[in-house]
Formats: C-alpha cells, sequence, structure tokens
C-alpha cells in the first residue's frame, strides 16, 4: 500500500482530514499520568486511545522525545507500535544532511522507528531527499513556508521573482513525480495567502 | 569556560586544529570490535583513545546513532560522556524548528546528550536558532555552504546580487553579536571559492 493509499483510505474511514501532533512537553503532562513508569509514553497512548476515530494521521515531534535521552526514544518507538496500522505516522523531525547520513536518517525514521512519512528540511538540496524517496509506501513533507514568525527570515527571500518557498514547492513537483517516494510540502496555516499560493503550484 | 576559550585551549593544548567525526556505519565496523557488547560505543570509544592527543573537537553525527535506536542514542550519550572533559564535542544534528520545539532539540544536546556545539539549519529563521544561543558555554555551527553536490540547488541561488549562503554568513555575523552563545558557519571545504568568501565575511 502505497502512503498516498493509506492517507487516502484513513481519510475516508474516520471522514477527518485532521491530523493530530504528539509532542509532549514534560512540564505539560497532566497529573493523572505522571504516576505511570512512562508518564510521556502514557500520555500519547491516552491521546491515540481518544482520538483514533477521528483523525487522518498523527505527527510526533522528535525534539520532544530525543530530550528525554534512550527511554523517550523508545517511548516513540512504542508509542508509534501501538497507533492503529492503518492510520499514517508522520516523524516530524525536519532531517537534513548529505546523502549517506540522510540514508540513515531514512532509516531511523521508517524502520527503526516505524513511521510513514517524516518531515525533511530541504536546504542542502536533492541529494539529501532523495534517501527518503525510495519507496512508494513512504513519503516527506518538504519544509516550504514555515508556521513561525521568523520564517520570513530565509523563506520569503526572492529569487529571481520568485519567493525561496516557491522555489522549493516547484523543486519537490519534480522529485515526487521522479521518485517512488510521495513528496508533499509543509506549509504554516498561520500564513493563509502563503497557503493559498503554495496550493495553486 | 565559554565555548570559544574551550575550543582555544584545546587547539593550543594539542596544537591541533582538526576535529574527528564519529560516524559508525554498522556495515563498516571492523571485526575487532563486533564482539563487544555495544560494538557502536566500543569504535568510538576507540578512536577517541586512539586520537585524543591529536585532535581540537569532536564531531559524532546523530544520524548513526539514532538508526540504532534507544540502544544506539545511549551508546552517543555515554560515548560523549567518556570524551576527555576538555576536548569539546559538536553535534552534528543539523537540528531546526519553531522556537519551542528548538528549545526541546537544545535540551537534547546541550543536557540529555551532553553536547558542547550543535549543528542547526538556517532555513527557519531567527526564532528556530535562539533557543541554541541561549549560553556562552554553547554555541551553534550554522549550515552556510554544505559540501554535498547538491548544495548548489538552493544555497546558491542569488538573493539580490548575494548567493544565499552568503545572506545566512551576514545573518550569522549579528546573531554572533546579540546573543550569548557563539554562531559559527559549516562551509564545506570541497568548494574551497565559497570557503574563501564566507572566511573573509
Amino acid at each position: 500500500m502505497t502512503l498516498i493509499e493509506k492517507l487516502t483510505a484513513a481519510q475516508r474511514a474516520n471522514n477527518s482530514w485532521l491530523c493530530v501532533g504528539l509532542d509532549p512537553a514534560p512540564e505539560q503532562l497532566p497529573e493523572a499520568v505522571q504516576t505511570y513508569d512512562d508518564p510521556l509514553l502514557a500520555f500519547g497512548y491516552a491521546i491515540v486511545e481518544a482520538t483514533a476515530d477521528l483523525v487522518c494521521a498523527y505527527k510526533p515531534n522528535l525534539a520532544f522525545w530525543l530530550a528525554e535521552g534512550p527511554a523517550g526514544l523508545r517511548a516513540l518507538r512504542d508509542l508509534i507500535a501501538g497507533i492503529p496500522e492503518h492510520l499514517p505516522v508522520i516523524l516530524d523531525a525536519k532531517f537534513n544532511d548529505v546523502g549517506h547520513t540522510a540514508a540513515a536518517y531514512a532509516r531511523a525514521a521508517f524502520e527503526t522507528l516505524g513511521a510513514d512519512a517524516v518531515t525533511v528540511n530541504p536546504y542542502l538540496g536533492l541529494d539529501g531527499v532523495r534517501p527518503f524517496l525510495s519507496g512508494a509506501e513512504h513519503g516527506i513533507f518538504l519544509l516550504a513556508r514555515t508556521s513561525n514568525p521568523s520564517a520570513r527570515d530565509l523563506q520569503d527571500q526572492l529569487v529571481g521573482e520568485r519567493a525561496l518557498y516557491e522555489e522549493i514547492a516547484r523543486l519537490a513537483e519534480g522529485w515526487d513525480a521522479e521518485y517512488a517516494g510521495t513528496c508533499g510540502l509543509v506549509v504554516g496555516a498561520t500564513y493563509p495567502e502563503e497557503l493559498f499560493l503554495l496550493r495553486e503550484i
């Protein structure tokens, strides 16, 4: 099953276009889960159990799990393994590195952690992206226009007549056509005009 | 002790400007370490033991350790803890995310894993970089011109009259002056002309 087929089936099954983030900040965990051996994992499971019929995907952000060290990474792996098989998991890791190192990150995302898709930062260009696009069952979401205030520092810079984020959308279109894996885009909903423009592209 | 003081002291003590990477590809590990309980950690320790009087810093790349899951992350943490205290450790992780998530990555790099510095991807702009620059004992190396062939896909794009990587060097100069942490640059030695230009800036 390809990533697109899995995502489309999940959207139809739950009549949903909602992706739920799984980003536990330890200082914000509710008291109810603090008594568990692994509060982060218990919190993650509780969210998944409460929402599995309402979402089309889950998106854990690596940062919050990595900050907890080996135990946090184990919790993330176990949480992903516990998400119902028909719901795609997008690992938000914004990975980026040169070819053979990007291949190690692709292994971390798809094999070690068991995600279906991963966010990737495009700054290194195609050879840092290609290792994530090796199979149709997996895919990436390439950062185009991020949701944060400083996004404009670089992403809005004009390259010829186009903003850099538009340039990335055009590169992504080519990469999506050329490789087996699916290449989507990250576009922050905090910037509706850019979102409209990028959907057009 | 600031990062710059630590690095300068290490350079003087060993009369060295060499930073050694710690990027173990499991399929390339020598047979001698395969018998250890933790071959990656044994390999890392062996490299550090053989080079600790020859280097000014070590640079483990997160990808290779993360691909091994929780055990790999534990090995990385233990390896960094075993590096002589006077030698700085640059975690090559190319982290990038929005402010509060970047803060979780800073905690992962500096507290959980115990690195002195970390590589950071500038694509999200200042608010994704600032959390890494909160203390003078730590610092970042911001990706400017990477060493890979596809670096030119985005990094060489002209923004006005300057290449994007030059723009990043100029931003980094301002950030280095404004915040407590040190802001260095990643410039691949595979591009000597760009290296020369970036050193001038």
